[in-house]
């Protein structure tokens, strides 16, 4: 497995590959491995010729006071585990290579961004896809592979890529969960087990939404609703929002007629976790 | 000469050329060709396999009650001049094929985009360089020529180059000027014979200013004011702008330590024409 700690190494070697007529996957992560990103990279291995993965905690996609600082990081543990999965190539640049000085520029996806995690983290998708076009560019795959768990960015990333007519495939890999039901994620590290406890009730909510459209209910309003008060009566936990929203749009839903997505955020202190569920109405 | 008209076949036939390892060289226009265009396909001509040049009046660069509607087009003429240049493929897209419903991304360069034409313009540069991306992503040429002319917008476009990681080199051609010494723009077939005999003191207040710069002028405020003395006398034309800035970043010299580029925009009623020189100080 190859190690590229700076983005002209990296891109030179990309640009050989490519020049042999080989096929890059890319899985893009911010590190601290966990199951989800495993399972995007075994999606994408079987279909190319070489298995790229970034680790990168991207500044420009933090506010002032969100957990850049204190992002949990595990570099020997995350190579160890892309060389068991057959990566090929891991790309680690610092920040300081990706926006050297005089940097200023932003890609930003304003539809798609307003509502959901773009309510409460304003700049926070330029910041993403900023730097998820960077890396494409860098990397130039054929096929690149996000988790569905955070829905809003694949859906941003799906759009810029058309939009900019980017020759990448976009793959959205299946949400992971703990053997509790809590989507994984690296910032599940950062909550007590109380507040853990307390956590298993964001898939539960979406769990009993699904089986609510399943026994016919089509009201988007009772379907928040409900979510929302399974939500609300959390000790430790703040609901951020409940949304139902159309799958490629993001636009809010006024009735059940296509399958939409139902997304939550609950904060438990200052740990703000995220889940979603793709509900498809019974007539469909 | 091939003709793709739409984003489809053209990257089809684009990536083909790439794919038996064929060199592309750009020129994207807005049409209505002249002796300034020439120019920049004959510089790019002798460096490629295959010479691309598009024609497409960009709307998302017009702002609300700019000349959108009656920039000047002749597509015949213009096929006939790429033909006998030697161009191998123009590209002339329809804006609904470059922004289908839905469409929403943009690119923004904000630092280099607040003064100069981004002062009057401000969501000008923000279209140029989005669809420039758009265009060098179906393209993906090894090099690119943009006209020295339109200054701020060439300096946008290599700050996007290198920002977002493109693996094209961006190249400055010359300012080609008519006889009587006005920078060649497709703008200029709006001016009337008054007009156009006074649009001539433009390159005269650069000259000017280059001659004083020759003669060891080095006072920033003194080249200004001359050259807005110059330039408001005109009983026809506005002054939009005087400014002297530094070549890479554009923000305002306060010394003329070292090439600086002195540019202006004058309004000619509803016609605004820009002009630049790099004042390249005595002792540098």
């Amino acid at each position: 497995m190859q190690r590229f700690d700076d983005p002209a190494s990296f891109s030179a070697w990309t640009r050989q590959v490519r020049g042999r007529g080989e096929s890059i996957g890319f899985v893009p992560t911010m590190g601290f491995l966990h199951e989800g990103h495993l399972s995007l990279m075994r999606l994408a291995r079987p279909r190319v010729d070489h298995l790229v993965v970034s680790i990168f905690v991207n500044p420009t996609q933090f506010a002032p006071g969100e957990d850049l600082d204190r992002y949990p990081r595990d570099t020997d543990g995350d190579l160890a585990k892309c060389a068991a999965l057959g990566v090929d190539a891991v790309f680690l640049p610092t920040p300081e290579s990706m926006y050297p000085g005089g940097y200023q520029t932003v890609v930003t996806v304003p539809d798609l961004t307003t509502n959901l995690c773009g309510r409460s983290r304003p700049t926070h998708f330029a910041g993403v896809a900023t730097v998820v076009l960077k890396l494409l560019n860098l990397t130039r795959p054929t096929v690149a592979v996000f988790g569905r768990k955070d829905y809003q960015q694949l859906a941003v990333i799906r759009r810029m890529a058309r939009d900019l007519d980017l020759e990448v495939e976009v793959v959205g890999g299946p949400i992971v969960r703990e053997d509790d039901g809590i989507a994984m994620s690296s910032r599940n590290a950062y909550l007590t087990p109380e507040q853990r406890a307390q956590a298993r009730r964001l898939n539960q909510s979406l769990t009993a939404a699904e089986a609510a459209v399943a026994a016919g209910e089509t009201d988007p309003v009772a379907l928040i609703a409900a979510t929302q008060a399974t939500l609300s009566g959390l000790s430790l936990g703040e609901v951020d929002y409940v949304e139902l929203v159309d799958a490629d749009s993001l636009a809010p839903v006024d009735s059940m007629t296509a399958p939409a997505v139902l997304a939550v955020a609950v904060r438990f202190g200052g740990t703000r976790l995220i889940d979603n569920r793709l509900l498809v109405p019974h007539a469909v």
